[in-house]
């Protein structure tokens, strides 16, 4: 069975990570979103909802399964029997982050990256800049993937 | 049945491409090595030495098969089944050339692009250097895969 | 008189050299796309055939005149009063090559450089590519700008 | 009336944020100097010199002026009749930083953003060097522009 | 006598710390590591370590000394007569950083960078994933020089 | 005896190009400038022209020689008891070129490459640049160093 791990904080998850998940689908038995959580001072309810939020998206995709973690991602990818870890990349300095990381993640693990380039049309869609629109009141359900509210 | 694409000139085809083909394998049920030719002046007998020789060293795999194509690669991708084409991105130079060549390919076909990092001890090892290298007659042996009249 | 000079071989003329146009259009009293033609074997039959492809596309828009020049661009910004370049950037690598040019030409003429980003969609859509698909027998309409003979 | 709204934090404004003012100057109507607050925890005192010692600079000049906002930078170019937001770009890292911001600032105001080079011998001058050269107890006057006590 | 810089946090001093000592050896008479601290709230005791820890990796090498310095690295750089700093540049995002500081501190001291190509192999090793991967308990031996401790 | 090989065209040699040796002479006891002939269909006459002129250029300094050779750099290199190689980077488009090429270059030899960063006021000055300039005419005197019939 091919799993694939496809790893983030998705705060929150938007329209460039379902893009992701669904192109990557067709090609693994099993892809795990884990949002990554910081150990030192994570709150448990906000990632529970994250968590719930998630799932309900992929509700009727039996492929897709939703965890949280902290620590490595290769420990995760281990826990999950995930031989490979999902990463889209948009940007130039995207690409050397994830390069560095890849290198790194194989040497200790032997676990591969597989990159996907961003749609072009998302490529400028982040969560952080989905966050600071919302905190200054802007509507941002365009860069958010429907929820099972939406019709 | 999920089908990769590996297309390149390949001209030689080196350890690099090797290390390639070995990290998408488990992950696709075949993978086929696609030779670009440029059908005004391609020398076919030049072609068939290299599909030869590239097929001498897959013998034993059964999941692997060779072929050369002229024209467009999605076009190749589609006569043989595939989904996904293979590429292994070095550099930043590689990976902004890589993100248009996917944009365009994905636009009029759909089919997507695979990526992944080459290998830091490969990254530097292209065909053209192999090329020059050999034409100043320095050895280039440990930049190519051994062939079958290797031990 | 605001002018600025938008030179290019519009080999052909794109989807994205037009919306380039458009966006710069509201700042400047005069937009003068510029065919920059090699001197030393430009076949004149097909220059002429360019020319009037792109006045055909703004032959209702008076701000725009559509000229074609061999030389220097900064000496073609001069013949036509213009103390502004227009240069879509997409990649890294046009970033850095449009910079170095910007550099000469604002040091031998005082003539300033103004960037745009090309639009996210049209970011893989280049002239070179278009011909290739072209030569490959696919439909490239969608790159292309609507032309009088269009509804 | 073009305007075009030039937003930073510009602590301090430097020789390389003149020069770019100065460039863009011929082409606009107005051109506003916006600080950016932090809405958080703004120093209203710091702010109020920086915006001062703007203004002595551009005393002489009618068609700059100098604002402080907090908030989103498109909503200070709305409130300002501002169609346009000037960046200046030194590196491949501050073009793939702008080229995001400006999607999204397009994508919900339809407001663009107009890139120019900063002058090479500026591309190394940032307020953030600058500052920790003052905290060193170096001579900094040559990175900023002459104020009013200046001959 | 030539005398070569080579600043870093070295927090902590990695194999590819190590390699770039050992190759820029035999061109400079002495080499200086100097380890930056952070003059506000650095931990003396936690200096001292690491100064002693660099020492006895370099005890058989008379050409190295190892120093700690707060400030600016040109007025460490005069303070131990280098008229050279070493810098190893891995990726695009680290030739970006260190051309701003090089031009910086060449312009403020005359004092010039030396720029080696971090190894391959090395590329992936900063100090941060070592120590990110030490917090998780994984081993990071394969990524530390060899101390006094070691066969 | 510390020697340094700089490889190039130099077509024309530019202040760049002699920026970059003078920065470099106090470091070594010889720079070898060594202009690469391509074997197939080098101009005997036209690479003596080059020759000439820049040895006059260095007429005066003992420490500079000045040569021609064909085939690859690192042979020239051994053959002048070079273990260095000087490469000026202006962009990140050298910055991956130039890694490449000192990757393979010390696999094959061990001789090492020494990158410094281009002056930023000649980072857009190029060969190509000023052959273009002078193609049209252009004066380019501010380009090239001065020869010995300049006073």
């Amino acid at each position: 069975m091919n799993t694939i791990l496809f790893p983030g904080s998705f705060n929150p998850f938007t329209v460039g990570h379902r893009s992701l998940v669904e192109r990557v689908l067709p090609l693994f038995d099993r892809v795990v979103i884990a949002i990554g959580v910081n150990s030192q001072k994570a709150c448990e309810a906000r990632t529970h909802e994250r968590l719930d939020a998630i799932r309900a998206l992929y509700a009727a995709e039996p492929k897709v399964s939703v965890i949280a973690y902290s620590g490595l991602t290769v420990d995760a990818c281990e826990a999950e029997g995930a031989r490979w870890m999902l990463r889209g990349v948009r940007s130039v300095a995207d690409f050397e982050y994830e390069r560095n990381l890849a290198d790194i993640n194989r040497r200790i693990s032997g676990i591969e990256t597989l990159l996907l380039f961003t749609l072009p049309e998302y490529a400028a869609v982040s969560s952080s800049v989905v966050r600071e629109l919302q905190a200054y009141g802007r509507d941002v359900s365009e860069f958010l993937p429907e929820g099972p509210g939406k019709p």
